[in-house]
């Protein structure tokens, strides 16, 4: 395979790399897949509305999140099991991160033991984590079709190295033919995982750590008001990849919506979807502080390990950058909404 | 074939084992077939808005319909001839539906025979049935290409059960070369069934039954309305699958401007293109009381007769329920049409 | 082949029998043929709201088209060169059309010799013709692709009967190599033909007979007006079938603007994408007082002459009648804009 | 092959003859491509509403651009490094040009040194060319996937004729591994032109030349305000051909917004997607002056050089003005907006 010159040609040499299952359980949606599809497309239906003639011969990309400053607005976004894409997994995409000076923050699942989720916060804040981000769009997993057919577990090799699995005997075995059309995602899941997640839940989180609370998975403005309500520091308006419920909207599709509700008063997040930069370049323009990319970063991590996810985020960052320069903005406050029309099919009144 | 995963896949196997001339019987809509298409189609039209951090840990699907209890608001719309389908016919697919506790409501087409009708209701009333289902869509019967192409009739083996079909030699028989453009079901109900159907008699069925009248084949607001001030108890928004007037909208299309027109004073439910729980989920939204499912439980019974149709309806059920959890509804009531979002190529403003 | 059993059934066989030049000259839209796929296009995004328990056990399609009844509402619209897809060419289509018991009317080309269209005139009323339809939408001929890379020319055995082609020897050649690019029959046209049509011709025409004066290829409300004031009774919507200019409205699409615009004065009617009865139905329901079909005639006569002609308007007939019972329209008055929704992609607001 | 009947066929040459890295270098738009095939596809969303009976016997295209009179208003988009398309280059071209009478007007590209600007200027002026266009949608480079993957280079016996490229080493040959998945182009023009390009660039080039200056690839009504303010004399509204910005809107798409912003006080033209004669009518009916054409004279150079340029514009130019005739416009002053409507999926109200 040739150089990879756009993030589709690290997804081609996934797609042909990883064997099945493990291609499946990183690619698929939830059921007929729409909404993971239509993450990818609805950043097509923004249209770009470029201006000429100002000095972009310094292009400045800098920004903070949650008060901490980085190079570029664009993180990763958590992804479990990385192992099956390389065997360096996770360490690997984390040391590429670092590399690009990105910040570390936690992705938290909320256990039904309350005791573990507080031990697990108690050493994300020492190991220097900068926020917590609590996922809000799991309280029971969804379902991928894929994943069914393929009886999906995790691999025996492969171990959970932040909770206590010693009772989930089967976390590595396909279910029994009792409940074989489901995977045991679902039923680790539904063991370990606190399914009564409320806002109380949140606001139990914040009682008792100083880090900032982020909600990811927020999709409303409804909701994202009363995550303002809650104490919520930062939202990301995710749907998971697709994964979870589908049918709901692409998450730039969303993205307006929840800005609007929050009114300024808590930064707002994205990911799902975002390939390439102009792709980043629409979400900030839609009032997002920062992107986060998921898949590509696997399809960096299976083609080189730490070096290609570290390719991969130099190659959005560089996309993003000449996007920037070819709309006229030299710096991220240059990118405002009137940089945008949508497509609704189509976009001039006559 | 490995263990259906979704009704898709019941669907694929139907395809595949049975015979064409009853594959084309079930299969077919009328003329182009968009009208059935969209039926399908329509509900991806509809996008979710899911809220976040309700408890879900306890889902309840209970609902009533005119008036009895049901464990979810699934049930099954009636189709004819399902001997085609397996051996055990319809008497598989009644039994498949006693299991999961579901009313027997009775699909009623008024013959020309008053008597013949009234009999008929008479022996409805006393086998316990819940209510009498109208269809009032077919004074005469729609034009599917591949009937007349095959010169579909109903197999020399199986007996139309509740109708004395004696005078009618050629129930059985393709029609003579005279009329070979239309298959024997249109002439069959061209011979039996009341042609000259209106409000009227609706008004003669509700005179000597004291169960609950249900119109099904409503698309309009106008008719709604119609149904309500002519007594009807309920609507069943349906456009025959697909199979009667080619060019009609989809059924979830018209659904709103229904609930609307009839102001809740009937009950209105759906029947048309539901394929999976997501769909359940969206015509409650926009306020259905229950919807009914169709060629799905043909293709169960068509997969293992009785078992096949159980393991469908389990199987929408559990999606339904998921999608419930997964867009933060705890219970019926809780789904809102807040919960939709509709394409209209595409959705926010800018 | 198997018996037809709709239009697009007698078009397969058209294109499997038909030599290439012929089909293609049949065929064709002007260049891209955007136009031309779009006339059958646009009926699809006109979808059907229709009426349920109406008495329609009597269905009538009887009107009058310019004062003179007729049976049903579909007339043959006119196509030239008819002998190329049948030997008895356009007499069969006229005896297939007298069986349904269609009125004549002339259609009728201003020639540059103003004497030569006078005399033909005074035949056409001397023959007991109805109404002369003056196409005014071809001052030039559009540019067919198709044929002009066939360097198309009237076949050789052909004779155009109503005019003197003394002086025109290449009406049988193919151009020479300096023009050919173009068309044998753009040759014809420019020779024969007055490209200096306007309002004066049609006030001309109407100078010297009493025939009602019909324009075909009224396709704006500001001309509809002017053709009212100018004194033409009625109204072809037509755009050739696609042939003239490409990029022009489907005729569907520009009815309701032309009912609208002639406000009762005048007769519309319509050519253009009828390939069903739900076809004509909507037609109806958006102003017409009549439909013309071109291109399925043909396949017609090319299926089997006069009898594949009357095959046709039969086909469509019947389909026509089980579109308005099924709609809930007993007669023609029935059929009303409400039956109506419009694709904007879609319908409803929510 | 056969004589090209529409200007898709000189394409379909161009296709087959060149060698892959030239064919990829022309056809090319920046990265998914989206907005250079929107360029040809936003045409076909503007529907014409062509007027009849009207004299259109004698169709006159003449008008003058910038004060100068022209035959059609169509002419030549620059395009680079046409010799790669035909041993004659750009000199057949210009030829080709001349003998339908074309004017000579400059493409300007700014370069980092200003001597080597003026120096250009001054030649231009000397050599009669009427005006000036600067192209202002270049800062940087836009990313072409197809360059990058053939690690495109000028062709080694090619020349920069108008430019001392001695620094430049590396303009033959492809990059170092260094930094291979940017194409020569990118460092070609880092190098040499002025990535500082402001609205004070325009001021300087007026305060030195009396040639009328042109802001060849604003994109929106407030860049077109501004360069009105900055005493430009005509904008042409480009996006490059789509290699720039990927998913800036189609240069139809925004021609009515320019067209509105600069309220008659200079000229408005538009380069991008023309591919026939209809979508001259339409650019002109949108409020441009004249049009001009990229790609498809590049296919006319490869087919026959000087001759293949020739027929091409002969092509678009006859069929212009039988887009005229036929939509009655007998001279270009009746190319109205009204002549227009626009597919918002789709157009009537109901």
């Amino acid at each position: 395979m040739s150089k990879p010159v756009c993030l589709a040609d690290f997804e081609v040499h996934f797609l042909q790399s990883l064997d099945r299952i493990a291609r499946d359980y990183f690619t698929s949606g939830a059921n007929q897949e729409q909404t993971a599809r239509d993450n990818v497309e609805a950043f097509k239906r923004y249209r770009l509305r470029p201006r000429m003639l100002r000095d972009v011969s310094n292009v400045n990309m800098k920004t903070t999140i949650m008060g901490n400053e980085i190079d570029f607005p664009i993180g990763i976004a958590p992804t479990a099991i990385q192992k099956m894409a390389h065997p360096e997994g996770g360490v690997a995409t984390a040391r590429g991160n670092c590399n690009h000076k990105g910040l570390r923050w936690f992705q938290l699942y909320v256990f039904r033991n309350k005791q573990t989720t507080m031990n697990l916060i108690q050493r994300v804040e020492q190991a220097g984590y900068k926020a917590l981000v609590v996922t809000v769009d799991q309280p029971v997993v969804g379902k991928r079709l894929a994943d069914d057919r393929n009886k999906y577990s995790i691999p025996s090799h492969l171990k959970l190295v932040n909770v206590n699995t010693d009772g989930l005997r089967s976390v590595h075995n396909p279910l029994d033919t009792q409940q074989s059309t489901e995977s045991v995602v679902h039923q680790y899941t539904h063991t370990l995982m606190d399914s009564k997640l409320t806002w109380d839940t949140i606001t139990w989180v914040k009682s008792f750590t100083k880090l900032p609370v982020i909600a990811k998975g927020i999709l409303t403005g409804e909701d994202a008001k009363l995550a303002v309500q809650h104490g919520v520091d930062g939202i990301i308006v995710s749907n998971h990849g697709g994964r979870q419920l589908d049918g709901v909207l692409a998450t730039s599709d969303v993205l307006g919506e929840i800005v609007e509700a929050v009114e300024g008063r808590v930064e707002v997040y994205l990911d799902g979807g975002v390939r390439q930069g102009t792709d980043v370049l629409k979400a900030l323009a839609l009032g997002a502080k920062a992107v986060f990319i998921g898949r590509p970063v696997l399809w960096g991590l299976a083609y080189q390990g730490q070096t290609g996810v570290e390719e991969v985020l130099r190659m959005v960052k560089e996309e993003f950058k000449l996007a920037m320069a070819l709309s006229g903005c030299a710096k991220l406050s240059d990118i405002q909404p009137s940089l945008l029309a949508y497509d609704r099919k189509y976009y001039c009144k006559l």
